[in-house]
C-alpha cells in the first residue's frame, strides 16, 4: 500500500478506508490518481473487508477531473481517461464490500459522480455538490448519468444546466446522500451507517449489492427476472440455509462467511 | 369466498376487501397464503367492484416469506414459489380495479414488496417498512425491484443493505406511500383516497392503469409509442365520447361502463 | 412572427418567450395551437437565444388538449393530433436553447405534459398540477410518460388515477418543477433562474442538453455509453479548449460561441 503517491489506504476493524490524498489539487482526479483508486478497490476486493469509506483530505472532497492532465490530450486520450474513470465507477459498484462515501466541503463534476456512484453517502452539513460543466466550456455529460439515476430529471436538469452547487440538505432531500449530519459528526455517522450496513452474511450481502445494481433502471418486469433467479439460487446458500434455520430456532445466526 | 384458509374477502359499495388473516403467522406469505391472495385477486378482477383494499389483520401488515415454507423447499421449489409470489404482483398491478394497501404496523420483505407493487398506498403513523434480508443470509433480491422504483436508488441501497426498518413518515417522504396519517384515521384515510381513485369510467380508468405499467421504466420515446397508441384508440370509446361530449355542453357525464 | 393567431412571440437580451395566448380557451391545445408552438419553437432553435420562457396568458397555463377539436376527430385524425402534440414535446427537448416554463395557474393533462417536457419549470404558489383524464373518460396516457418520469411512481398513480389537482409546494416537493415562489415574484424568479441555467459556452450546453435527454431512463451502463462518447469527443471542441486554458492561467474565459 505504501506504493500509492495520491491516496491513503488504511484497513480496521474489518473496514477498509480509501482517502483521496492531493489536497493541493483539490483531490483532482488525474489518471494516476484514477488509476490508483482503481487499484485500491481491486485490491480491497480480495481482502476480508466488509465495508469501505471513500473519503478526501483538504478542503475539499474532490474537485472531478484535472484540467492539466485533459488538456493535453487528444480525443483518444481522453476517452481513455474517461474509460479508466467509469471503470472506477463500475468498481465501486462491484466490489463485495458496501462502499460509502464520507462527503465533507465540495464534490464537483466527476468528484460528485464518485458520491453517486457510492453505494451509501454521509455529508456533513457544509458540504456542496455541483456539475460545473454547465456553466463552462465542457459540459458535465459522464458525471450526470449516476446523478441523473439518484436525483431525477427536473433536479438533474437544474444541476446540469446551472452548474450551481446544491447544498447538502437540498442533496439529502433529493436523494444524493443518505444523511447530513453536523460536520464535527460526520466521522461518527458515516461509521454508524457502515456498520449497520454491514451486519449479516458477508456472501449474501455482496450478491445481494450486485444484483441490485444489475436490476435498476429497467423494466420492472426485467428487473424481476434478474432479481428472481438470484433469489432462488441464493436460497440454498449456506447463509439463506443458517438465516431460516436460526429464525425458526429463534436462535442467534453464526453466518458461514 | 367461504373457502379461503388465510384470508377474507368482502365487497360493499363496489369496493372489494381481501385481508390477509395469519395474524399468528405475523401475515406470512406461505405458497397456500400467496395461492389464495391471487386467487382472491383474480376473481375481484371478473366483478363489478372499482377498488380493492389490501389489508392485513393481527400486529403487522405482513413479514413476507414464511420461513417454514421456504426452508424445506430445493431450487426448483423456491423458483415455484418465487414465480407464484411475482405472479400476485403482477395481478395486483393487472387488475381493472385500482390496488390500495392500508398499512398499519410493519410491512418487511415481500410484505414491504405487496406496498411498493399496489397502485396506491396509505400509512399509519406507526407503521414501518423494511427490507431485513440484508442483514441476514437471503437478501431481499426480488422485494427490492418494485422497492427500488418507488424510492430511487439511494434510499433503496439503504433499505437493503442495513435492512433498518424506515419509519412511516420517512416512507412518505420518498415516495414509498401516498399518505400517513395517524393510525385511528387509517381507514377513513384508505377509504377517501380510494373513493377519489375511482370515479369516472371504469373502462377507461381500467386502461389506463394497465397502459401506466406498460410505460414506466422505459426511455421517453418508448414510453410514448406505448402510451400514443392507446391515446389514440380510447379516444373513439364510449367513455371518452361521452366525456367530452358532457364537457363541451356543460353537463354531468353519465359513464357508459 | 406577426402571423400566429394563438400565441406571441418575441425576444430580448438573447431571451425568447412564448405564450400562449388563447385565454378564453384556458390555453387549449387545439391542431393549430400546437402547429404555432411547434413553429415558433423551430423558428427560435436556429436563432442566437440562450433560453425560452414559455408562458400563457390568461387565468391559467394550458388545460391541455381542446375537447371541441378531439371530439370530433377519427381514430386517425387523433392520432395524428398526438404526434403533432408529442413532436412539439419532444422538439422543446431538444432546441440548442434552455427551456424554462413559467408557470401560473392549472397546468393540467397536456398542459401539465408540457410543464414536465420543459427543461426547467418554476411555479407561482398558487399554481396547480394535475391528470384530470383519470376521473373522466379519456384517460391522460401520454401526459403522464414525462410526469412519470419526474416524480416517481406512486405519485404518479396518484395524480393518474385521481385527476386531483396537486398544489404547487407539492409538486416542487415531488420534482415536477424547479421553483415555487410567491405569485408577484414568478417572472423574476423565471428570469433568474433562467440567467443562471444560460451561463457558459452555448455550444457546449445544446450538446450537453441533447445528450442528457438521450441518456435518461436507461440502464446505467447503457447511459454511460452515450455520454462517454460525447464528454470524449467534446473535449476537443474550442468552448472546452477555452475553458480549460481560461481555468489553468486562473483567467475568465472568452467562450467561442
Amino acid at each position: 500500500m505504501s506504493d500509492y503517491q495520491h491516496i491513503l489506504v488504511s484497513e480496521d476493524d474489518d473496514v477498509a478506508r480509501i482517502t483521496m490524498n492531493r489536497p493541493e489539487r483539490r483531490n483532482a482526479l488525474s489518471a494516476e490518481h484514477l488509476g490508483e483508486l482503481l487499484a485500491a478497490f481491486r485490491a480491497v476486493a480480495g481482502t476480508g473487508a466488509r465495508g469501505v469509506v471513500l473519503a478526501g483530505n483538504g478542503p475539499v472532497f474532490s474537485a472531478g477531473h484535472d484540467f492539466a492532465d485533459v488538456a493535453e490530450r487528444d480525443l483518444d486520450g481522453v476517452r481513455e481517461l474517461l474509460e479508466l474513470c467509469l471503470e472506477l465507477m463500475r468498481t465501486i459498484q462491484h466490489v463485495p464490500q458496501v462502499v460509502i462515501a464520507r462527503v465533507h466541503g465540495l464534490a464537483t463534476a466527476a468528484g460528485c459522480q464518485l458520491v453517486a456512484s457510492c453505494d451509501l453517502a454521509v455529508a456533513a452539513a457544509s458540504a456542496g455538490f455541483a456539475l460545473p460543466g454547465g456553466k463552462g466550456g465542457w459540459f458535465c455529460h459522464t458525471p450526470a448519468v449516476p446523478v441523473a439515476r439518484a436525483v431525477g430529471r427536473k433536479r438533474l436538469m437544474e444541476m446540469a444546466l446551472t452548474g450551481d452547487v446544491v447544498d447538502a440538505r437540498t442533496a439529502a432531500e433529493w436523494g444524493l446522500v443518505n444523511r447530513i449530519v453536523p460536520d464535527a459528526e460526520l466521522d461518527g455517522a458515516v461509521d454508524a451507517l457502515l456498520a449497520r450496513a454491514t451486519r449479516g452474511s458477508r456472501a449474501s450481502k455482496a450478491a445481494g449489492k450486485s444484483a441490485l445494481y444489475a436490476q435498476l433502471d429497467r423494466p420492472e418486469e426485467e428487473g424481476y427476472r434478474i432479481a428472481l433467479e438470484i433469489m432462488a439460487s441464493s436460497s440454498q446458500t449456506p447463509a439463506a440455509k443458517e438465516g431460516m434455520a436460526a429464525f425458526l430456532a429463534k436462535r442467534t445466526p453464526v453466518w458461514p462467511d
